[in-house]
């Protein structure tokens, strides 16, 4: 038999070895050598071409399936040599990979004046999740549904569709915005709205879960708004699938141990530690795997307990955690403002072991920033346990690891790490997976929400992703932290702008949460928008420092006038962006973001010259300093001795080229919330330094940063209620 | 047309008032009257003899379907007039109802020796959820799918099922137990193996969700063991569907509320106070909801806020909390020792207002307690909005309500309210609802679980449900509690004994968790077993107060010897019980409860004679007293001044008439762990009395009661890992 040397894809060989199935007619099967086609593969030919060949036609159109034995491969030599079946074999599974879903979108009749987003979002009818998840080529078993509504996709996808080339890769950032937020969440929503229900492109959107605190505080909700809203927006702003509350679960798991490991080890000796540590059962002591592992990065290369010396019994039993220098904080889903320092260990069972500590937010426990960073369950066990919680007595790091943790850990994260599938008002889908704090982590959705999605929507749909804050801050991590993790390459930027927003960067007066905007804010102003649009220009060059074209999408409100939106669309594209557009999808859908969703298709067929900002090698200050004088405009910075001593430390502790996160305001390109516009001539403070090791990353400190929102006087709890008869939850916005 | 008067039942009439779809050929059709059915429903015949009469037979066999319009009516007469559809009527729908399940039951093959729990819950196959709920009468609209082996189970069907009569319903409970436990969850399990799977009786078992915490702690999982488990354990045992998380989260939202509130009293005047409170939105003051119910309890009949007088102003916008008397804690769901006793408000932020507090694990949570008793949607809200936190600086206590924060509560929990459906390792269904503290609180799970598995179930059924700790304990609160809150009437009593608990109360050596059994447990001892037995006839008398029939289950292990087995069964006739089994589950499964479950079959045949111990009209002292007396055989009781004047408070708070949930160790009939068998002629000492107000109960310490767990110095956690190839869970047990 005559064999073509012209197929030599290993890939394409070794699963032909491991294969249950072989689809032939697809990639030129005359060139496939049989030998790669293991006796007892099924043999499915899907070739249209075939069914008028030697083998295919009568009652089984469209397939010519057959068990593969010993005998039967000299047939199969004949049938891979008829001609007339390989022309279309390439092309049938590019149209079956790369297909256009065929979509059931939502109809949308909007309201004028625009319901409340809860009204919107209980007046519209979402499909059953495994119906979304059928229309988007998610097989049975790759899904887990969780009610009516939402499903977790199983990461095996990732690997069925690993040869499926990936979608375009759509950023979503803002400018510097005013504390009331510019519409990111809702542009996201609206442009998938637009891409998928309107111009017919596979499209998804990749979202955060909110923290579930601040919906009962003054934030309300975070699925959207007005016509482009994910639904139902109370499970998307109520305990989802449990993600949150499993990080909860670990963050403090890890957190107890360490306090109780500090305990045990004041109170006992070396023998009676090792003793417990290592127990008699039934007779025999023996190492635990995760105690294995901490042996062998004690160099202590021994596997019976009973063999150590008493040095090493001593060194494997002793974290010798110093108390002062814990950083593992724990957390919990709430506003609690009440937790942001308090003392611990006050109970006479605790042997006066007491010391100061605090609770921050759940969304801020650095396992969020894993689950938002990792790509595989392996991966994500290796991140959780290289977590540094503390230093032990000699200024080495002590680590998940080190207390046993990890395996729980990644235990209690098993479900967490599956995307959530959701969809918007229009029926289209929706990963919400992950949301990191975007100043004290890198506020990004997660990394494998992310290539689910490339792989479904095909080589010609789109993903839209959202970064947290502004441009300067959340797309700033998602290139050179997210980015750099995934390994995936963006192919446009939007960047969202209100007239409103800009209005403020022009001197516009202060715009606080819960009070009235003043008529600057709701009258035409020609002057303020054109002076605030330097804001928005340097958020472009910004955007333009990493190579990606930018779009921006000026979120139309209904008091901005023709004059002023023309005014931003003709600044901003003066200032490079291949685009500038207004949107109208909060008060019609995704109809009102169809300019948008062109343009960015547009930008997205150029060829992306991406390009990090840094080196990672670069010292620490170096990529600091590059940060805050590239991007924010800093003439230089400044360390405070604090911030010296652990940029040293963690240098020392070989952690020194990890990415940077700076942890500054989002209300200001410099670390001066009130300065807006593009402040000038500014020298960053870096007061402190901590890091995310296991996230991957090393936070410095730009002035104080809250961890751990508060409630105000009244609540959004007074009005959030449930009507026991309809079961319909009122009150949330 | 000639109309029967014998059909009387108010609640047909409205039924086919509003029905879409009426079922003929049921109640006695020819006694309907005419007018009771709409034109526009549509009538569906499900008598077999219909068939036979004018209007049926042909191609739509078993049913005759048709919308009806006026001019039908008269051939509806006609219809209804055919006498031989009649007799077999009401027939058909009790078989519809009572039908046996035709349940796929799964297959064991038990191994020797009996392999961990993880891995025989592994090695079983669950049946998909969806398809166990439509064998069990469950209908697609009324289960919300979690994954594939979890599902919520909508309140709705006890609407649909609430002419169906109740089935047998049997507790599970335990003499005094050892550290070790006894077995209760095991031989719940067991038993509705051998109903349903060997007897092929319908049964459910009802068990509590277990805390999480405890599962990295030292306990393990809490599925069952053995043979007799619920699968898949692990899902069993970490987050569920995360309604414990959604207890914490409500729990602590409330917390925060309290501590906040008390804040911004401290620091603002009662004009700021109010004018925050009902806030300007577009020029306009309203108050909520919940502030209109404030109103009318503090006796202000206006609805305008600006009509209030300034000190109806204060009076609204002050709660007064006295901050010493908040008995409302924050939860978490983790072993973490060092938030026994903390200082919370040492953050600059809060102004100085520090005061000492805790942590208790969250199935601590009074609305854990609130869960676990509620029978609606609107129950649940109502008792939420009852919880006392604290008592205002007048002695008034402060509610939930007072705090506005009973909807946010309520939307919090709003899923957690919906019992979970599992299964058993031989398919049976299991819900697993609620997990309220054995001591604190009453122990036992959810009333909502057992109502609807009794309809499930039907009328020859049972429902096999378990209460924590001994009988001295979990029964008499299951008895005294949790069938007064549900109406409810047991048939039976499961008594389950082991010979190991017995020698220990027959003056064994201590048994102790972790530390091997002496000879004593794992050699026989005939005399030590029968010392011991005082405490099984105690706890079978304990049963017999309220009148309820009680089986002795023998838990065996494999250590007891047949003289030891037939001994105790002789000794517990001996003492009145019903009947006497040993029972083999843990090592082959149901089959090796089949004795149990006969026995159990023929004890709730027998009428039961329930009755409550006490009047809850009598005063709290009387209440104790009779409880000490009566059922610990104590002397009398010693109130510390504290309890006396706790006693006097909620007497003159209007709580005096609720029933009594006494907090007392499980490991003693007395107030003393090391006093075994039965100990005599003590004084039970209260020390201290405190309310769960929405769950309904107040509860008198004995002794201190840790209400926090921790961590031991080599926690389970060590063994527990996830293998990320496979993605199956290691070292549960």
């Amino acid at each position: 038999m005559t064999m073509s040397s012209q197929w030599k894809t290993p890939q394409l060989q070794s699963k032909l070895h491991e294969a249950d199935i072989v689809v032939l007619g697809s990639p030129r099967p005359e060139e496939i050598p049989l030998t790669w086609i293991q006796p007892g593969t099924t043999v499915l030919n899907c070739s249209h071409d075939f069914l008028s060949g030697k083998f295919g036609g009568g009652s089984q159109r469209g397939h010519f399936g057959g068990l593969i034995e010993e005998d039967d491969v000299s047939l199969l030599a004949a049938a891979l040599r008829v001609q007339n079946m390989v022309s279309s074999g390439r092309r049938w599974l590019r149209e079956q990979q790369h297909r256009r879903w065929r979509l059931h979108c939502l109809k949308l009749q909007p309201l004028s004046p625009v319901p409340s987003d809860i009204e919107i979002s209980r007046a519209q009818t979402p499909k059953a999740v495994d119906v979304l998840a059928k229309e988007i080529g998610l097989l049975a078993d790759e899904i887990e549904i969780y009610g009516k509504s939402k499903a977790k996709v199983r990461l095996s996808v990732l690997e069925r569709l690993k040869d499926q080339a990936d979608g375009k890769y759509v950023l979503v950032a803002g400018i510097t915005p005013t504390p009331l937020g510019e519409g990111k969440s809702t542009v996201t929503i609206g442009l998938v709205q637009a891409l998928t229900a309107h111009l017919n492109v596979n499209s998804f959107a990749c979202l955060r879960q909110p923290s579930q605190g601040p919906t009962f505080g003054v934030k309300g909700g975070a699925a959207g708004g007005g016509y482009a809203q994910v639904i139902p927006m109370e499970e998307f702003n109520l305990h989802l699938t449990g993600d949150i509350h499993a990080i909860t679960a670990a963050n403090n798991l890890l957190a107890a141990a360490i306090d109780t490991r500090i305990l045990h080890e004041n109170t006992q000796t070396d023998k009676a530690l090792y003793n417990r540590l290592v127990p008699l059962v039934n007779g025999v002591r023996e190492f635990s795997e995760i105690q294995l592992a901490r042996l062998k990065k004690l160099g202590i290369n021994k596997t019976d307990p009973s063999t150590l010396t008493e040095e090493e019994v001593s060194k494997f039993a002793r974290l010798s955690i110093d108390p002062s220098t814990i950083t593992w904080q724990r957390v919990l889903d709430t506003n609690d403002r009440f937790l942001r320092k308090i003392t611990i260990g006050q109970g006479n069972t605790e042997k006066g072991y007491s010391r100061q500590a605090q609770f921050d937010i759940a969304v801020a426990s650095e396992i969020m920033a894993v689950l938002a960073l990792t790509d595989s369950l392996a991966d994500m066990k290796a991140r959780l346990g290289r977590m540094v919680v503390a230093s032990d007595t000699s200024g080495q790091p002590v680590t998940a690891d080190d207390l046993g943790v990890t395996g729980a850990l990644t235990v209690l994260m098993k479900d967490a790490i599956k995307p959530n599938l959701m969809q918007t008002l229009e029926g289209t889908p929706v990963f919400v997976h992950a949301g990191p704090f975007a100043n004290i982590a890198h506020g990004n959705s997660s990394v494998l929400a992310d290539k689910i999605a490339l792989k479904l929507v095909g080589e010609e749909g789109f993903v839209v992703t959202e970064a947290g804050f502004g441009a300067d801050i959340g797309m700033e991590k998602f290139f050179n932290i997210k980015c750099r993790a995934s390994g995936l390459v963006p192919d446009a930027v939007v960047l969202v702008a209100t007239v409103r927003a800009l209005k403020m960067h022009g001197g516009g007066p202060s715009v606080t949460a819960g009070v009235p905007l003043k008529k600057e804010y709701t009258e035409e102003n020609i002057q303020l928008v054109a002076d605030g649009c330097c804001n928005l220009q340097k958020q472009i060059q910004i955007a333009q420092l990493f190579g990606v074209p930018v779009v921006v999408a000026l979120n139309v409100f209904k008091t901005d006038t023709r004059a002023e939106i023309d005014l931003v669309c003709e600044l901003a594209k003066r200032a490079g962006a291949f685009d500038a557009v207004p949107c109208y999808h909060w008060s019609i859908g995704g109809k009102g973001s169809v300019d948008l969703a062109r343009a960015v298709r547009e930008a997205a067929s150029k060829r992306s010259r991406f390009q990090f900002l840094y080196d990672v090698q670069l010292p620490i200050v170096e990529k600091i300093r590059t940060i805050a004088q590239a991007v924010y405009g800093a003439k230089d910075i400044e360390l405070s001795p604090e911030a010296q001593a652990k940029i040293d430390r963690y240098t020392q502790q070989g952690f020194g080229n990890l990415p940077i996160c700076m942890a500054k305001t989002h209300l200001s390109l410099s670390h001066q919330p009130d300065k807006k516009g593009v402040p000038r001539d500014f020298i960053l403070p870096i007061s402190d330094v901590r890091a995310s090791i296991g996230a991957g990353f090393i936070y410095p400190l730009v002035g104080t940063m809250s961890t751990m929102p508060g409630l105000p006087t009244r609540p959004c709890f007074y009005d959030i209620d449930l009507d026991t008869e309809t079961e319909q939850v009122k009150g949330l916005f």
